[in-house]
């Protein structure tokens, strides 16, 4: 058993509307930044003990079936890291 | 000029309650899923042109500094990657 992080990435479905990042870009141009398209999604990451990485990508897909996403309206991504010894922020 | 995904993930610095995360982890916990901690963050991915990476990054550092993160309460990271050209999710 080893320690890992999953971060499963919780996006809406293309042509789900999302007026919070909408609202978030028109506030970032109007800041003058110039920008195409702004996504928001969830992101959890899950410290886990588990066999191998792939162990540890395959409970993280099942936590965001059965959990985190809700399929009508959301695609979802995991990646798997080894957990830092010191967790948190990178900044 | 090329074009750029740069995605900023906002976390609450570590310390900071999370009632939202700790209610998700229980209801994993409460599923049968084996796992230490669960944190939830905020991400935005944003579709730029820039001239290199580089400055896509500074752009988007700059963004979070000014509109999307709280300096109080979050940390936040950056990672710019050349857009794809069907830009989605992933499932």
């Amino acid at each position: 058993m080893a320690a890992y992080t999953a971060s499963v990435t919780v996006r809406l479905k293309p042509g789900v509307l999302d007026p919070e990042a909408e609202t978030t870009e028109r506030a970032l141009e109007r800041l003058d930044f110039d920008l195409e398209e702004l996504r928001s999604a969830d992101r959890f990451e899950i410290d886990m003990e588990a066999d191998s990485p792939e162990a540890a990508a395959e409970r993280a897909d099942a936590m965001a079936g059965r959990l985190l996403a809700n399929p009508t309206i959301h695609d979802y991504s995991v990646e798997v890291e080894p957990a830092e010894p010191a967790a948190g922020a990178t900044r």
